[in-house]
């Protein structure tokens, strides 16, 4: 089968023949129809990760139908159409992982491939409204965004929330889930063709981080006050900015963030968080019973991944050097076949 | 001024013209433009309150405008279009309600009348969306409704709620609520015709309670299984159908009542609570900060209640006995003036 | 070796000598030192369960050396004490157990006999401080206890606890955890020597609820009021008495149970529910996260499980009647080899 | 009445006689018989509040017995011995103050006076088992202590606390209050001195943080891995030594400050915060419900305040410097009358 493999780090992405995966007890094994990008897949291509193991096949986002079972695996799933849960083995608590985590596409052969093999309690049904595209465009990303929107920020709906850096794909979908639960929604973007994108999407409004005064631009947009008006920030940037988001926080706000591409968190002011009594979670992606709560959602509400460019298999380095300029506006999606 | 009084108990209300309050200090006088009706302004008229205190004003909704102020009040309410929370003195603890809670309409004079002396701190601005009639509608019930369902219950946005006895003020928020907060409902009513309204009004499905399968009904109809179905169910029944609730509930799931309407709760089996850790709570109306976050949820989604049929004020006692008998799809509702 | 054996259901257990079995990948074989018993072991001798599998080495409870471990075990085990967590499979959502879920002891073989086999994921090191007596009498009703009492109840130091039927040996866990966490304690028993006792273990009072004003009376001792006392109220016995519960319960009050020993629950008045916004819990055993918080308290604190009466594996019978009696006043534990 | 008096900034604080103040409507007058000191009074001394009134009797902590009352309040309370919540006008939300909220102290006058005039909702009886001066030394650092450590972090009886900084009022307060609710509980100081006495108050352990090593120290301590050991961590330092706390966190842990006695929090690693998935919160001082709560679990548990040194109400100003200088271990003392 064809997929695209890591040899070495800091290498372009080469896309081989290999051989087809069989599923042993308890796996199956996915005929892929599409898949699609993350930053964690730049970040193995660049070695970032302690103990990478090459070569791999990378890709944690997939849909395609079920072409085999392993023993043990519940006949049903042949010829299912369905997506794959990338967070494996979180464990017993849901408030943390375990030491077994981890996430498909490295160490075990990911997604950009033609064939996959996955234990089988890791498939979805794919949601019936969407495409393959669309599909693959949910796993990685949407489960990151539900656990930190509503499970570590437990979003309330009607409450004010706040998106940073929106483009990316966590993001949006914590655009798209917030604006489908009732919040009242803003976003922050160095891109204003961004913002008035994710107003589209349901946004009340958003301001330019590149303008030195955004904090205030935001408050005296939201018509909030010198006390903040958000109750819940998101954010994946981490940084200098981060003491800001305080800032703009109401009392009491949540602040949850699962990345930090802009650097070390400097310059908390102790009395800003104190005084305002504010939350601050660190989160990532989730446990299976949020993964399933994400998809359900997502089938509830009819939403549609916001979908960048598509590539085909063969052009997965070009898309992995789309994903790392970033200047996409939603996910990047692999065809396959 | 013109107001509807309970002069005796099990006594038809009647239309007086009585003086106009005067605002003491930290009160304002609000020009009513319309009322609404709850069963408890019925249940007042039979005198079911302990230390009922007759002649009183009935209601407890009411939208208007701010014709005086009080020492001590902010002069920009004056002229303001608002809703009144009639839910006064809840106390510093969120989880229940002080000794010195009480509701507007008795013992305090209510809203069925041409003017109403309330603290200014229980205006909150009328959306702008709403009409006067419209707003009139949701204080009580919205309160209600968005205290069982979010604060009690803790309905995260995808999960699968059941609201009973579909039709009454409260139940129909709970729809709305439920719905426009991106949860999968269903709603059970003894009338078919009811459970047409609340799918038009999003419910994905409903099933009538006089049928005595109708537990099985509503499991085949969803696709849940011998372990339920219900992650939230949100009910003002009680009575011997109370138990029923405990069987299409899922595991894990929440239960929230704020109403016993048809008795005692009675042979409740300790093991269906038990194996499947069900959460059963008590609710009643809530507190300031519940009230300020459902008027802004209203707000922010652009909801408009649901309205029975509008009454002139001098048609108090008929729109009483309509709210008595049981029939009506919404809020009840005064025109005044 | 021997063992003690359910041949058909309503016979007294036999002692047998069997097979000794094998462990397994990632199973171990303990080399049981002492047993303990639960109402479960008289529950499966009766049958009374769903989908009995006869026949079955009978027991929950156990604690012992690892002498035997199989593939992929670590061999740090060899030689270790232990005690073993009984709530196997529990699954991957905290707030409930999965469809998989089984307790050590049917349809697995428990802890009755000589040798266990059990996956080495369910071991824990014995506390230091407690005979392999002590310690077998912990597993089965010190996590039941601890999920009712921390996780469902969530009690927090300081608060009013009620225990009822004090006397068994969850009860008893329930009463010695709460001491020892700061709280204030009563409890209800139909023996008044049992609340002496009750008394001597920490508990500041207790009342008989064979007196029909139990609940006045409980009521004068703490200084209660009309609108009650506790704020944490723990139940096993369900049936009429437990209306009684919700007079005693402050505006609040969490009241969870694990059982339902006199049958079902009649009679809730709602109002009394939901205006004290009660909130009543069903729960069971627990996670294996809550079996490894509630070792660490009883090490922490160094507690002492009430130990009722000490038999030998042999007189298994014997020591099984004496739990269905009810006059015991701790566990009851089986010693062997 | 002899009263501690600041009349500017920067200057001693002067011992004065001025007029005794008189109880108006819901009010009372308290003869106090002791106070004590906090940061804070050393704070407004220095003018480090925004908007200070001056001049002002300062002093948040007092006891003493009531000797007048106002119109509207009990009788019960004339000749009560009482302590004082200093939080004041809290407001609705459990999770953060109001705009109204302040501290007795300033800008009202406080109780390093002989005389007090404070509304009567903020008394509380004197718990029996504490003296005077014992009693003076409970609320203000009771009450940050008890809402960082229950309400904020949420301790679970049995976890394990990390308190840094021991010594200060609020940290011993911590250490007392996760020892008399089974918690494990370490400690730092910068004095090997001040750690020993945490330990003969129950704490497990500490280290000294001038040791630059002191996380590794305390990890091979506590027998914790690389991967933390705490599961609670209160602290009021903030400071760069914060981002280490983050290294002795556990997965999931829960790390809640008030305080920020060595400047602002940096060099924060956002992956170390969200791959564990810490939980950081501020917290001030609480609610009236949390001073309740406090006060009745000190009494339940019989619990002494630490008592540092003991002044004169006339050597108020050698009291503060001792204060200042910070080589205190528990709570400074003035003895009034
Ligand atoms: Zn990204
Ligand atoms: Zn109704
Ligand atoms: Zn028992
Ligand atoms: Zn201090």
């Amino acid at each position: 089968m064809k997929a695209a493999i890591i040899q070495e780090i800091n290498q372009p992405v080469s896309i081989q023949d290999v051989e087809k995966p069989q599923a042993g007890a308890g796996e199956v094994i996915v005929q892929l129809k599409a898949a699609a990008l993350n930053h964690r897949d730049v970040f193995v291509q660049q070695g970032k990760y302690p103990g990478m193991k090459l070569p791999v096949i990378i890709g944690s986002d997939g849909s395609g139908v079920v072409a085999e079972i392993g023993e043990g695996v519940s006949d049903e799933w042949l010829g299912k159409e369905v997506i794959i849960n990338p967070s494996h083995n979180w464990g017993p608590d849901n408030r943390f992982y375990s030491k077994a985590f981890k996430i498909l596409g490295m160490p075990d052969n990911g997604t950009f491939a033609e064939y996959l093999k996955v234990e089988a309690k890791y498939l979805h049904p794919k949601p019936g409204h969407l495409s393959f595209e669309a599909a693959a465009a949910v796993p990685l990303a949407g489960l990151t965004a539900w656990r930190a929107l509503m499970s570590r920020a437990g979003m309330k709906p009607g409450e004010r929330v706040l998106v940073t850096g929106i483009g990316g794909g966590v993001a949006l979908f914590v655009l798209q889930f917030a604006v489908a639960a009732g919040a009242e929604v803003w976003v922050t973007s160095g891109s204003d063709e961004k913002i008035e994108k994710a107003m589209a999407l349901g946004a009340k409004g958003g301001v330019n981080y590149k303008d030195p005064n955004w904090t205030k631009n935001l408050i005296a947009a939201t018509g909030g006050d010198r006390s903040g008006y958000f109750e819940v920030i998101i954010d994946s940037a981490g940084g200098p900015h981060f003491a800001k988001l305080i800032d703009v926080a109401t009392a009491g706000a949540r602040i949850c963030f699962f990345g930090g591409t802009t650097g070390n968190i400097t310059d908390i002011v102790p009395g800003k968080v104190f005084f305002k009594q504010l939350n601050i979670y660190g989160s990532t992606m989730g446990t299976e019973a949020e993964f399933a709560e994400m998809v359900r959602f997502i089938e509830e509400n009819g939403l549609q991944p916001v979908l960048d460019e598509t590539f085909a298999l063969e052009e997965t380095e070009k898309a992995l050097r789309r994903m790392d300029n970033g200047t996409q506006f939603g996910k990047i999606v692999l065809k396959i076949g």
